[in-house]
């Protein structure tokens, strides 16, 4: 399972090829997280739902406001990335280090991102009917489970 | 403090034992993070408690439902999670780079994790009475400000 | 934009002084957000809010509590970190793997930090009136987007 000759050559650099397809990924889901900032924001404008006393000046309201279902369902998208997104970007780069097949790897780190794009697409953006959201989640939450197993039977030894 | 003779050779790669330590535990404890989702939702069912109208029909329900204890105390757990874990596993990352002591990095990695899983046990598994959940969170909570300090003074005149 | 000479030597170590800048700040980082923590520990404590039953005993109250304004405010701005301090961290360690410019690097990270720093300060130890948090969060959202931007450009052909 592990490649002993690329072990030579740094795997978490620009040489390696699998590292730039993990870069150009990992950078486009923390771009697409950051934009949950946005549009929960924008939410709050609309349904002048604010948190905190100190914004209130900005959509001209007069109290604060929780449990607008339409900021509701934003936050969760948000707090689903961080569940997510962010073990599958720290998995994937502990996968890439453990030098797998550069085909597979390139391959479960594009589905893997991707099902996380449409994952926010069809939760926050256009909600769908289920079971899309799930099929997107249980594609992601299987990569990373798969990339697990593989860097602990790599790693076994180093328990 | 720091270990020039080791600094040639690539800290963060799989010929460096420590970084094989750091991935085995740290797929362990993503592995346990992807599993509270799993918890999440098995509470949800058996509780009836979807926070998306279009989940209703997985468990057949008329009417979105928050706030349920069981539900709620898995996700104290997730949500601690990521306000620890996350960081755990970048600190610890960071570490590793900055050629600790071997040995002393295997062990604070090792305790570290094991507290980790054994807080979402007394957590969300079989909740124990304090401070059983108190005593793991902060074996962790102290491991990663040591890691913290220790990497700070290693790269103070990077300032 | 890529500067081929320097990618012989490994970026994502200590020989790099952008790399140690890098370690340093994001320690800090993450030594505030586990400060978060014992704030949110000292709310709980001081306005009697706690949320598990079995924690009720530490501060010899009855009843579980939730929504109290402050403790709420901080949760939040906690929320908060880990939807950007965690995101800023792991772009950052992506856009040093790309050997950018270093001083235009060095720059980015010292600012994008700093103002996380202070974003938590405005929010959570004195709340001061808008845009004073706008700002600070917007300064690390604008040093992302620039950073995962770079990062795309470079590994765009890896996509």
């Amino acid at each position: 399972m592990e490649n002993e000759n690329m072990s030579a050559a740094p795997l978490l650099s620009k040489s390696n090829p699998v590292f730039c397809c993990y870069l150009f990924w990992s950078s486009l889901l923390i771009l697409k997280m950051l934009f949950m900032a946005l549009l929960t924001a924008r939410q709050r404008i609309k349904t002048k739902s604010f948190a905190n006393p100190e914004d209130l000046r900005v959509g001209r309201c007069t109290d604060v406001r929780f449990n607008d279902p339409n900021v509701e369902r934003v936050r969760r998208a948000h707090r689903n990335d961080l569940e997510n997104v962010l073990p599958f970007l720290l998995m994937s780069l502990a996968y890439v280090a453990c030098s797998p097949h550069p085909l597979t790897a390139k391959m479960l780190i594009r589905i893997g991102a991707s099902a996380r794009l449409l994952h926010t697409i069809v939760y926050a953006v256009l909600p769908l009917p289920q079971p899309t959201r799930a099929i997107c989640f249980f594609i992601t939450f299987g990569i990373v489970c798969f990339e697990a197993i593989y860097v602990i039977i790599c790693s076994i030894k180093y328990i």
